[in-house]
């Protein structure tokens, strides 16, 4: 596997948009793409550069995708949840990219900018959207769920609506993960968390690691993070967590009991975020709660598990689940960034070239680091 | 079993009114008390009428009190989740009768009103308290948990402000359930259901029968009320329901499908509502769920339950919990009444004398009609 | 001025509907619409039949059409606030017609469906329309707001999700008044009225009667209307109202003291509407409000008024603004028609060919009976 | 006027700690307290110190109070609104101390701690108290709103949920300003600020201020702080604002646009808050707001108003009321002091003893500094 522990030099995006006099820079590479044939096997393409299905679209050239648990997941095993892959996928939906061209209605982007891409693009006219809930959309278009191609190319296109420009000091890798944040944002904004309250994360990956960091920028005051690899919580608690717990091979009740009294939160979390979907952890999640205390299931594991209903009873919980994202979610996570309560950066820990993809799937399958970043291709 | 068809002759509410000249009416009867002393063990006992605790105290003549599953439950167990019965205990919380005397300091009620009782008194200081969320209070005393005796007496002391004065149409028996129609409402409550919207209530037993009836009342369209007998599902589609599915021995999936089709909810209902707390019913109602949907859990069973957790997270579903009653319970419930949008007497099937509480126990241990009353003592 | 007392003989739907074999009826006549040319002066013209802007677009056959204080205020002044009228506008934006022609990929109507018509299409990217609040959208291009013409006119084109079927039992003139129904569910809306509030609605103009309709649907117990005028008064309480009142020559405080005592709502009303705009109206509604209670400002006169504001803040009420209509506000009201809680054909007192259009906007002006149609041309 | 400019020297809390064994120390002094016999005359009187109302009351020795414009009027005119000085009053509610005695039943504070007083006292049993609007309680007894004494006095009397402990590094003049703070709080609540919105607060006293710095602790990224005082400004930029404005003799349009182009918020400010209660602040502030925004009516000054209500409807925005505090409000005022999130010592300019307790008001009468303390008594 190739770590670049140097950030790799892209092409410009300050001299790309200089050496344009309009609304079109110069495109004359090839659209290169990385493709999930079936289970287990990638090949490379040349594909036609994607013409904008609206005046309202624009052309990004993609320069940085961030490898996600779902992609892995379609490479080891050909689906995800319903999902099958059943024609050749490309994946990647974490990205970040330079818009290249722009339909003739655009108004509020403009070639040269440098734009996180919002990967799923709703009908925008079912009752859902109608009424701001647009992640749930039947019709939702989302990248690298079968069988619409994601953004491991060297072009995707976009509604200008789904772009959303990086402030100067991020950098396009981190801007590949504002996806993720966007994920953690989502997750967050449905506990309604509010200044002094505490927190408990279940998970320290990279969502879990961003509720934590988001939860601290709403106002927590006691952010704990969990998990069971003590490298992750160490980064948690350098990176957003007031505590850390590593979770116990113990009933959920002791798991509980002993966050509880290590992190003086006698009488539980306001909120408990879990970004593990692991039955030990959201039965011990429960248990950690407050009375009257929310619960937010921001990962996904066994469809079934063993749930400690009694309790969430008795305290009169509400147990939300988070489905990816909506309206102002990208929106905030760039003001998180633009106003520098959240920094992406520390969690890029591998970086590949377009050429070695297939690499990062490998590392990542191992979960080696946190978040491995794709180059978009060179040329 | 003695099944009272006609209406017991009570002591008239208007002769005591008209009896008193003052603030207290003459109150010659002892307090006597029906009390279970220890799991399975009931016995009579002649206790002093209780003084009033503070100056905003009523002492209430208890007409009636309906029994309700906990009831039950600490007569056959001896325990209720974590509350067990270590001293002898008066049982009874669903309650309705006469005021007889009034603290100095009483404003909002008088003597001779009828009156039904909310059986839970919080401390009104603690944080829950102070932000109207009494129910979830640490010092709740509430009636009939151990070590708090319940109303199962001649008198019993309560509150002013936890006094509910009955419409003049509502006898006092209906009175009684004002107690679990104020479970229904703040269970329904919690769901936010509007005009036009879908419910489906897992189980047509008292508290599921009320639900329907509440959420009809909330405007709701289309309420499906399931259970496994086809007596009360018979019942419920005379009493509230405008469609009713009997459950059968299928996954959840299943049933829920069915249920979708028949009741002509494709996209699954708006709401669902647990009264049971049965795995079976609970899963089947998360299948039967619309995206973004909202659940209900009413009834309680087993303390861990298989969940279907996958589907609830693909729909963005929100489980939420409901524990007793708050602030707004009891007076929507008299307001339900007052208005004739919901009617008890129907649910009323058996009543007993107060001499023959024992009866009620045995009888609604076997499940025997919907909701059995017991007549306070005659005398 | 010609008063149908009569309803006119339609075109059937069901004869049209049944003649068509695929997506589209034949559709032979000119498209006749009624314009006005400038303040004051209307004349008729024939123009093109309009094409579907986009797949998902409809041609409606406009059956009915009601007469609006706004198309007033456009006849007499040629400006409404800031929107004049510059060139030539065809007014009306109350309609309802028949789905003559459908954009290939429409897939909710037919050819033939009896619709109302949402008069108002947001851009659908902003902001305002992405989180759920289309109606503040900038982009609107709402029907008969200049420079957008209205539906007086043979045809006229929506996007399918603009278009709301009407229930069986409702007429295509009262589906003209799913538009001021849909206005009176957007404002009441705002107030989140639940069982057994009371509620005082200044004004029994249509909004204002339609407001106490829909205020009784969501629960109200008292619903008082006031006017100035007795007849509106009178045909309120046969229509809506529990209670009303004549707003008499006094101070505010003494209007609001003798609605407070006579209506027996001594703490005042949970929620006020004011379907007037005048300023006398408002203040006596803040005076008559509740302590913590809402105020919504559904109509609007002079665009400064004087203001009780101390009254308000004493109260800690809020003073919400509704502004047209949003997300879920037309299928409400249409529910509330097929649910049979709201009846509209009490409000439409008189009917005009469009031949004669102008004695529609002259009779109108006059304020004559509540609410005017004037149906599509016949031919 | 005497200005203190070194914090004078008090009574250390450690010392009469640990001179206490139990859960009372030793009170020898007399209770003096500083009374407004009428308008515009005080004097000092020697009265008995209080007894405990309750056993969950605590008997508190008054260490600061500050003076707020409520005090300084009643001083001035002998009334406040409906409230009229008609026996002599002691004012002073904004006020921190030490616990002296606890009554027997007390379990969340003790002798020695360090506490700010909320000065308003309900009755929590009616339907505001019991659904957590106690600001809104009929029988609120308020500290120095006639007929009830305030806090100007050696001793002091109150609920023990109605003290709160003061985190070590506030000192206990700090402690008088979670009064002020806590309105802040209460009113900033309102609004529901979230992580990157813009704030407009015109008036830059005390609770413009700390409105400023509480809007930004909840996330705003912008927050423009408005006055016609310059040194007021110079000081808001220093404390809390990001952008300051000097509100100019012009029509509100014109100040609202200058705000925003100078401020860059060109579609206007999510949530104005006024703290003025002047008639141009409150226009000018409506005209600043973004569509769908939201305005918190703060401060109060005139009963009537002109209002721009035509603005307002355009808008579709909520014009919010904020009355006192109410349940959370003082301990989200901590948490804030607890985070360091705001500072209060910036804001006290001027402190007296309390046999200067008339200089204090002279002085604040002149709007001189920011916020005036009077020491409790001294012996």
């Amino acid at each position: 596997m190739h770590k670049a522990t140097m950030p790799v030099s892209l092409p410009s995006p300050s001299i790309m948009t200089s050496s344009t006099d309009g609304s079109t820079l110069h495109v004359s590479e090839e659209n290169r793409v990385f493709v999930l044939r079936r289970k287990g096997e990638f090949h490379y393409e040349t594909r036609p550069t994607p013409e904008l299905p609206t005046s309202r679209h624009v052309l990004v050239r993609i320069m940085a995708t961030g490898i996600c648990g779902s992609d892995i997941h379609y490479w080891k095993h050909g689906e995800v949840g319903p999902f099958v892959v059943r024609e050749p996928l490309v994946l990647g939906h974490e990205s970040a990219g330079i818009i290249i061209r722009c339909g003739t209605d655009v108004k509020t982007v403009q070639v040269g900018d440098r734009v996180a891409l919002e990967p799923g693009v709703p009908c925008r006219t079912c009752g859902f959207c109608r009424v701001g809930k647009y992640n749930l959309c039947d019709e939702m278009r989302f990248a690298a769920t079968p069988p619409i191609d994601g953004t491991l190319a060297t072009y995707y296109t976009v509604p200008e609506d789904f772009c959303f420009i990086l402030p100067p000091h991020i950098s396009i890798e981190e801007g590949a993960l504002v996806e993720p944040l966007s994920i953690a944002v989502h997750c967050t904004k449905l506990a309604s968390i509010t200044i002094g309250q505490t927190v408990v994360v279940m998970g320290a990956g990279p969502i879990g690691l961003l509720c934590c960091a988001v939860a601290k920028a709403f106002g927590a005051s006691t952010v704990v993070a969990t998990d069971i690899v003590d490298s992750r919580l160490e980064f948690a608690q350098t990176y957003a967590a007031t505590h850390t717990y590593k979770m116990q091979q113990l009933a959920p009740e002791q798991n509980a009991k002993t966050i509880m009294s290590r992190c003086d939160i006698p009488a539980g979390a306001d909120v408990i975020i879990d970004a593990t979907g692991v039955e030990s952890c959201i039965s011990s999640g429960i248990f950690a709660m407050k009375k009257g205390g929310t619960f937010i299931q921001a990962g996904l594991g066994n469809s079934n598990i063993i749930f400690p209903v009694g309790e969430l009873c008795a305290k009169e919980g509400v147990y939300k689940t988070s489905f990816r994202y909506g309206p102002g979610d990208y929106e905030l996570a760039i003001e998180l960034l633009k106003s520098r309560k959240i920094s992406l950066k520390e969690l890029i820990t591998h970086s590949f070239e377009f050429d070695c993809a297939e690499q990062a799937f490998v590392g990542a399958g191992r979960q080696e680091g946190i978040k491995s970043i794709i180059y978009g291709p060179r040329k």
